[in-house]
Parts: structure tokens; sequence; C-alpha cells
């Protein structure tokens, strides 16, 4: 009783969340494959990063930041920047799904009172770990919305926004 | 201790969560006011609606929306259309503070088991309140990007994103 009562008093459970962000991502890896190959990685509006660059970004914060919301060491901002960014669609969509993966394997692992601990993500930071986690969807978000403006300014018909299959 | 267990166990308070969409919906606010008067009602990318029409539409989702959480009772989507839009800036910040009050004075009354309840938002959209209440804070960080690429067309720098204070 007191353990269904803690369930239906949860705003939204861990298994939730990463549900949330997987749907979200799904969305995402729809919206790099409307783009055609050049435009990825060359079309911007107002002078913005390409869509390729800010994918990369959602990359660069998921990946290791699931590994610092699990152990609590994280790398430097940027660090990941000195690897060689990938140059087809196909190698962006293979780190994509690498990360897919990676994040259903590693969050499990996430201890139900780690949500509420404080952590400086990437060494500057500061926030509790369920800050930090909306804070990588909503970036990931904000940046699709960019890319999905992108598409119409090319003329192409982006993925419905509410279609998270 | 069983309580405190309780709160260290949760994802997101109702507090928190309440707070994580006013946040979102203070940068917005500032979104809103870094547009020249014309260009908020007439200026858009792509064949997209202007931000005006995509900030009634978040009102015209959270406004009716709360209502809908708080007592089960929705409204048609679009049955707000019907009212007359605001025709200026500072009409529209108008409503959007009326609801900014509204969300504050509402919310105690959500009940915790309500955020896993089923409901059928504004006669057609089926979830939990909890994905109802995501789905409406998400829709919003998805057209306000839509804003911020509009104003870097426009050649105006948008608020940071990460400011939500």
């Amino acid at each position: 009783m007191t353990q269904q009562m803690t369930a239906l008093a949860t705003v939204i459970t861990p298994e939730e969340l990463l549900e949330h962000w997987q749907g979200h991502r799904r969305l995402t890896r729809k919206v790099i494959e409307a783009y055609p190959e050049t435009e990825l990685f060359t079309f911007s509006v107002g002078g913005m990063r390409p869509f390729s660059e800010l994918v990369l970004e959602m990359i660069n914060m998921g990946n290791p930041g699931i590994d610092g919301i699990v152990s609590g060491q994280w790398p430097a901002w940027g660090a990941q920047e000195t690897k060689s960014a990938p140059q087809t669609k196909e190698a962006l969509l293979y780190m994509w799904d690498e990360l897919t993966e990676k994040l259903n394997r590693l969050w499990p692992e996430i201890k139900p009172e780690r949500f509420h601990e404080v952590d400086l993500a990437f060494g500057q930071w500061e926030g509790t770990i369920q800050f930090l986690l909306f804070y990588f969807i909503d970036n990931e978000i904000h940046h699709r919305a960019q890319g999905f403006v992108y598409l119409r300014a090319l003329g192409i018909e982006p993925p419905a926004f509410w279609d998270r299959s």
C-alpha cells in the first residue's frame, strides 16, 4: 500500500524519464534523416550553426553526460570536440545510435536518490541531477526546433513534432 | 525517515516541475519582449507562423490546460481561438502574465496521484497528466526556438537559452 501510494504520488518515474528522452531522441533522429546530405553540414539561417553541429552538441552533452550522472566523474566541457567530427549523415547517425544504446544500458545504474544530488556538470554547471537531465533534454528540443526551421526554409516538410515513435 | 526517502527517490517534485515550467515561461517572455512590435505579428521564416501566433498557441494550451489538469474538464481544442487575438505586444504580454499567476494559483490543487491518471486532453489527446504537462512545456520550448531563429534572421540577438531568471 505504501509502495503503491509512493508510486502514485511520483510526478515521473526514472523509467518514464528515460522513455521521455528516448522519445525525443527518436524524433531528432528522424529530423537528421530528413536532411539532404550536403545541407545537413552546411545550411543554416541567420548565421547560426548548421544542424550537424547542433546534433554533435547534443551527443557531446549526452554521451559524457550519462557517465557523469552515473559516476559523478565529468570531463571538462568541450573535451569531446578534439575528436574528429563525422563527415557524413551515416557517420552522424552511427554516433547517435551508439548513444541510444549507451543511455539504455547505463540508465538503470542511476540510483533513485541520485536525481536530487547536486553535481558540477562538465566542471562548470551546478545543479541537481534532475535539473541537468532536463537541461540536456530541453537543449535538444531547442536545437532540434532550429533544425525544423532550416528544413522549412529548404522547402522540406519536417517530421511531426508529436510523433515520438 | 520514510518520508525523506520518498522525497529523495523522486525524480522531480510537483513544486520543481512548476518552477521548471515557469522558468521556461520567463525565458519565453523575454523572447516576446525582444521582438519589434510589427515583426512579432508578421515576420516568419519558411512560411511558418509568426511568433505571436506561436505564443498564442502556448497560452491556448496552458490556460484551459491547467483547468483540465486540476478538474478533469477540458474544452474542445481550438475553442479558445474564437476569442479575439491580441493585436499588440503589450496585450500579448498581459495575457502571458495572467497565465503565469493562474498557474501559480492552481498548481497546488493538483493532487499528487493526479500525475499518473490518464485523461483525454482537449477531448482528443490521451495520456497521463505528467505526459500532457511535459508535452505543453516541450511544445513551448519547440516553438520558442523557432522564435529564436526568426530573431537571428532579423539580426537581433535572442536572450540566452540557459537564463531562466
